[in-house]
């Protein structure tokens, strides 16, 4: 029972508004956890941490149920209204503008783990810092065998001495380039993840967009370049699909040996390669774990050398 | 005899003086010419093509020939001054401000060569596409197999018609994302290639600096990360000795399928992040075979998966 989940994710579950060079959609079901537990589903069974409001569409909750994601952990807030996110992308589609951002239910969460559950991999998706410790605190160690967090520059600017009390205690973290400069007030990225490393993390992995992938570990390093797409429909929830696909593939293999993240920061590049076709889930819906298998090959013939 | 040097560059000989947030030095022994054939010079011996003044210092003469790098084509014009650049890097080492340019001895230079060369693999590197046309007039083809072009902003900017026309000429061109956006008004990179191998050029090298290198043929796509450095010194002559590290491999293999231009790439990668280790040529000067090879295997090992 307790083994039903090897994965768990904390995340926000959303309801965005999106603009893109290429078109506008309402409505549009997103969040950093419903990208991340969605993706890391062909990987392995995923149990969702999150809240919602009463307004939460249940042809959203049907989405995630397409999916082994686990939703005992998917808090309805009665009268809530569910977190909502509006963005707009520039033509070069590297930067995201806020248009509005509201709470919402997101106000009042406090993350209760039933006693039960024991994930052996965690994923402490972009959320407020305290709200990521709250979990942390639930979790059991050494039971739980690696826990990834990721944050964003809000949280870097404004709950920093949150975010380092959480970097302490977690093995892996992934963020954006721009993220890591501000993070570590370091411009080259070698030294910023060496930095980053003396927070906590012994394993870093740095996002650069359209430029790919930078894995850090204690002694090794490992680069990506991203896989080719001529047309980026959508970038929202590329870093969230990314981190699933990344951490599913870990929690699946149960290891997570060097050579083995190597494996996994490639099909979390190929899963976010997907996503960014389509608006929100609307790719990933469609994904075989066969495509899957075919774009990862094409990958490494586009690699190596 | 005229099969002694099977490549040739035209290019720039130049006395830099250079300022990078590690240091600052005056009279550097520069020139895309020169970082072009130095580097190519470990493949297979070059012949130069450039002009420089009376006041050419002769122990950069002596640098040059340390290496197999043919001078035969190395004019000096009498009473002309060697052409001079003056530039700074800003701390994130992308971005080289140019301070001062003194053309001098390229105002007037006609390249004219003699009759019995008869390069294999031709670069024509950053220099004005007038002189680049020049050059192109006097070679034989098909005996001259592979002709690649360099260019930069300031040619693309001003004098783009003469630019097209030396690109309709050219199996190959190798410019950097900054320009390859200049150039085709398109920002996707992908898609800019296409536009460029429109323009002429069946294969395309984009070089996007600490982000690596992408590599287009007619039908098949390559992407190299960068080769990790925490220090980059003095990133003056980058390009153009990736340029001649990758062009030097394919005149010492004598073929360009796509095999071995992802070698040649890699090879070219491997070549740059030496020469920024230090100002101007120093690092090259004590490069050896044996550290080459060693960096490649190192890099290999960095992006496989």
């Amino acid at each position: 029972m307790t083994q039903r989940y090897p994965l768990m994710v904390i995340g926000t579950v959303a309801v965005d508004a999106v603009e893109t060079p290429f078109g506008k959609q309402n409505e549009v079901f997103g969040g950093s956890a419903s990208y991340f537990s969605y993706a890391a589903s062909f990987f392995t069974p995923v149990e969702l941490v999150a809240v919602v409001g009463e307004d939460f569409p249940s042809e959203y909750r049907k989405v995630l149920l397409e999916r082994p994601i686990g939703l005992d952990h998917l808090e309805v807030l009665p009268g809530g209204k569910t977190f909502r996110w509006k963005g707009k992308y520039e033509s070069d589609l590297n930067v995201a503008h806020t248009l509005e951002t509201h709470l919402n239910v997101l106000l009042t969460f406090k993350p209760k783990l039933k006693t039960t559950v024991n994930p052996q991999y965690l994923f402490l998706a972009n959320i407020d810092p305290e709200l990521q410790e709250e979990v942390l605190n639930q979790i059991k160690r050494p039971a739980c065998k690696l826990v990834a967090c990721d944050t964003m520059n809000f949280w870097i600017g404004k709950k920093r001495s949150d975010l380092l009390k959480v970097l302490k205690r977690v093995d892996l973290l992934v963020v954006n380039d721009g993220e890591t400069r501000e993070l570590t007030q370091e411009h080259n990225l070698i030294k910023a993840a060496k930095i980053i490393q003396e927070m906590g993390p012994a394993t870093v992995v740095i996002k650069k967009g359209e430029h790919g992938v930078l894995l850090f570990s204690e002694s090794q390093f490992f680069a990506l370049p991203a896989y080719p797409l001529e047309e980026v429909f959508d970038p929202t929830g590329a870093g969230d699909s990314f981190a699933g696909g990344m951490m599913g593939y870990l929690a699946k293999e149960n290891r997570s040996d060097f050579e083995t993240l190597k494996q996994a920061v490639a099909y979390g590049s190929v899963i976010a390669s997907f996503t960014v076709e389509r608006f929100g889930l609307e790719r990933l819906r469609k994904l075989t774990n066969l495509e899957i298998e075919e774009r990862l090959s094409d990958f490494k013939r586009i690699c190596h050398f």
